[in-house]
């Protein structure tokens, strides 16, 4: 028999949390159990607590559901989403954890632990073994699990690849983010209507620890930074999905264009053996046309799960260099939060 | 008392011809003899042939004047503008030059060969004398001088104090181009609302080689290309003005983030004793916020020909990084030209 | 057996020629046997004549179909769906009725022709048996029938149901239109980012014609007008998809803001019967949100099918206003001509 | 010699305050003497209080300048001018009229009173008589006058013309909207970009009842409501400054679209006598172009003064119809504001 696992979206009402929301209800493994936001919120139902501003089915089907207050009194499931803020998380996820919960987090508060896994499971599913770690260090029941900024996500996808094979020595990215990064009600549109703003508080630093936690090996106490610099220049465009990175690398050994390209195309990622549910089937697509990927053609390709590479072309300073394209609020939020969740499920990682 | 020169504008119906207009019909030391402009369109009245596209007043009070065939039968004056695109440039422009016209182009069909000046005044002023060379060698009585491309102006006002001082030795530089640099009617909005697309055709290649050519030495056989790596990715955005730049740099000597902003700060550009009339009292303005310049806030100032630079911050690769903007159709095309056209005038590389 | 019915499409290598396809491949009772273009392109694959300028898998799967020449000779299919320009429509579209197609056109050619069906099948489905006065005047063995303007298209669905229980007695309409409309490449970016542009050339005439006929009786002599006094203002702007209409109505019998809501809630369309494979269950959706429909968040409800009304309110003037909203390349151009053949398939009208 | 009089900005850090400040930093005939704002701000400087989001000089020059608490306590002045939120406005208007000063309001608190007049120079100067009924009413030793919402400014500007020539008997209004109308940081850009949002609340009512108000006569009760039907659709759409409306209008005599060009090409307003400082010297720019007026090319015209009428052409239904063009943010709201105190201190009007 199929019984599904019964989950909780902690800050449903939130435009990832909705996304969360949208992706929950249709999800084969799990159900969505409890919907928890602010105590402001609490005992409302989803549709008068917040604005559905997603497409398809309002709500995701659950407008007249009741929200709760998230606290494990209230809000307790086998498995535990978090789309929280920074600050709310850093209180709020560690209750969940010690009641057992096993909790996956898209929240930046705890990604940079030594014994927090920082996951995307084609890229460095072994970092799971950390929970073990985690539950000895702090006397978890549960766990807590966090997926990268949307930006990183993004980057070491299409860098995963190329370091196993040739070893990635030093990186430069500037990347063209969509306004959803920001949230809801996020950027004016008086700032950014025909406009660029140079500038994402927190996201370059952001970028260049997260990319080398994700790349690192895991030691005796966590995962271990890898050992190259990287440099990241963040931009906000007025685009409504989809990150765009342009991507210089040094690479060991120095390969050609042809051989990153290949290298990229034939990968699956270390994910494939498990099928997990959220995976796209080829997580890299590669485009040869010159003026792609493009947000607003390719982004939500896969469900907006899959990674896109395109421009592979020699770098006259550090050897090589692409364009990179992820949608920030799936790939980089809900559906990556939801994949480590299957991840972890497949790996019999998750404490029950 | 003080004449002023009679002046040709080439492709003047195009989008920058009709700023080489705006900014000509209030010049203090030109005026516009002859607007030259296609077969097809000669003998038009200025209004006939074009839709005007600016603000300000329509056709610069010019609605009525007749076009002129772009020969120098037609339309010969002592100094003469050039929006031609590259395919007529190449044809055309020779001819004027031939004829004893001092020709400014901002075509790119002549910018990278070593007898033909490619200028900004306050870069790279001595690279005039290359004129000399250029009349032995084709046997002129006029001249061709060049503008860079609109990114390469940008970026090399901004590189320029900093090679003099430190030496570049490495740079990697990510634009966010507005769509105004692709002409009329150029960009089509299917194409680009909402949207990014990673590439424009040949413009890395000139950032790349044109930078080099700028910051270069004078030799024997003309100008020399500068010895630095440089990788361009280029992307085009819903911006309607102004080109966005996200530099990384390695310099001589590892100058801290500071003593970059100082060096930047105090450049008042090697144009500034002569007092051109379209150069900006500085060449450079320095922005501390740090979502700071955006080209629709910032493009505009000095008329566009200010350049803006912002976000002065250390890099983990190269060592310095920054946020560079300025006006692509002014200060990188026809306000460029026009600055050259006064520096040739001030400096008496005119032939008379 | 299931054999689905071979068509053709002309002018498939435009934006409505792509979105055709896109529909065509997917389409339980037609399969696509010819994709004509002009001479220019026949002989090429279809990936070789075009860009792909949609989501979804490239081409229609059929990037290696070659076009033909969009000429009876080398085109013909029981039935022929045109997206052709308007005056390549009047010359090549008889020649596939004469040759006994059964051709349905988006193109305004024929529209406004007493003896040509302009249809929405919901709205008007009788006005298919001015086929017989069609063929008697013209002599075809086959058949022309159009779908109307766009914007016509949205606007009388919401009006066909007001017409048919109260009566339109005059209505001012004014538009917000996608810059979908204008095909590829259409509106420059330089013309609409940030912008409206309050002309559309010809579609105000259109729309004030055209909805007569949609809503007019058949007589002898074809499709009579209906009395009543339209005025249209057209605007473009910066929108990818989706019309949205201001209307302002005077019905016989002034009845109120919840009378008209329920009337229009409750109306299922004319077509219902026949069950059409295009045909939205609701062809209107009713929003009762003050800020709804929106463009952006509701036009691809029901693959673009459906059409979208809200703020039913008083208007001081006329009685009754609200806000419509519908797919101006699907409802209004591709979908539309594909739901008007599979109505006349449904109703017995193709000549075989 | 002329001594500039002193006035005091309420609402200086929002929008609307700032563009006071820019146009008021300039002015010929004031000077500013305080900045107020809320509780909050007083006593930090303008830049700390605010971000500067116009262009020019940031802060109009005024970056340390001291900001006050908004009560005649602090900020008292012979004129003061509101940019205050209509609820607080509702509070601290009256307490600078009672203390005297001579308070121009933009604010929708006290638009619709009866002995509150609602002004725009060109339009109804004589409805400023109303004054002396407020204060006998009041007992203000000071006064408040509004100007109206913006939308409404600008349609009437247009209809004025007509009103007083022909008599104005219905309109249907449809407004396409910018973004700025909201304020800072007002729409969200998720919301608007590449989207049309048909609602903006309590727009229409106020657009319906004050276009009465300011083409109504003066009574012995104050301003009576002209007597014709008017509708209203309003509209926000992704454009920075300018709203574009599409007017059909019915007027007494039936003129034709040629006698009603005339009509507004000649009008030159009732406040041209007086010469006031910020009053454009057309207040009507009329366009035959068939694609204008467009916000981005027009709006900016004579400092945002100047509205715009274009596409003048016969209505099917009401007669008349065209589209006009205004700057929501000058001649809407900070520039008609201060126009009101000019007119005031021309007519002798202000308390002193």
């Amino acid at each position: 028999m199929n019984a599904t696992i019964p989950v909780t979206v902690l800050g449903a009402t939130g435009t990832v949390g909705q996304r969360f929301v949208r992706r929950l209800v249709r999800h084969p493994l799990f159900h969505i159990e409890h919907l928890a936001a602010s105590e402001r919120s609490a005992g409302k139902t989803y549709a008068e607590a917040c604005e559905w501003r997603l497409g398809g089915e309002a709500y995701g089907g659950l407008a007249s559901k009741r929200l709760v207050a998230a606290d494990p009194a209230h809000a307790m499931a086998p498995i535990v989403f978090s789309a929280l803020d920074s600050g709310p998380a850093r209180e709020i996820e560690p209750q969940f954890a010690a009641a057992g919960a096993n909790l996956f987090s898209n929240a930046s508060a705890f990604r940079m632990e030594p014994d927090v896994p920082l996951l995307v499971p084609e890229v460095n599913p072994s970092h799971l073994d950390i929970l073990r770690l985690q539950r000895e260090r702090r006397g978890y029941t549960g766990s807590i699990s966090t997926n990268p900024n949307c930006t990183t996500t993004i980057l070491v996808m299409a860098l995963a690849p190329l370091h196993t094979r040739f070893g990635v020595e030093a990186l430069v990215m500037s990347s063209l983010q969509a306004v959803s990064g920001a949230g809801y009600p996020g950027v004016p549109s008086l700032d950014i209507l025909g406009n660029v703003i140079p500038h994402i508080a927190g996201e370059e630093e952001k970028v260049e620890v997260e990319s080398k936690k994700l790349l690192g090996r895991l030691g005796v106490q966590g995962a271990e930074l890898a050992d190259f610099a990287a440099s990241a220049a963040c931009h906000r465009v007025p685009v409504l999905e989809g990150h765009t990175l342009a991507v210089s690398v040094r690479l060991c050994g120095a390969p050609s264009p042809a051989d990153v390209r290949e290298t990229l195309a034939q990968w699956r990622g270390l994910a494939r053996e498990w099928e997990l549910a959220s995976a796209p089937k080829k997580p890299l697509v590669l485009h040869d046309a010159p003026n792609r990927p493009q947000p607003r053609l390719d982004v939500d390709d896969a469900e907006g799960m899959a990674v896109h590479v395109g421009r592979i072309r020699a770098c006259p300073l550090l050897g090589i260099k692409f364009a990179v394209l992820g949608h920030n609020t799936e790939r980089g939020a809900a559906g990556g939060s939801i994949l480590n969740a299957e991840l972890a499920l497949a790996r019999g990682s998750l404490q029950r």
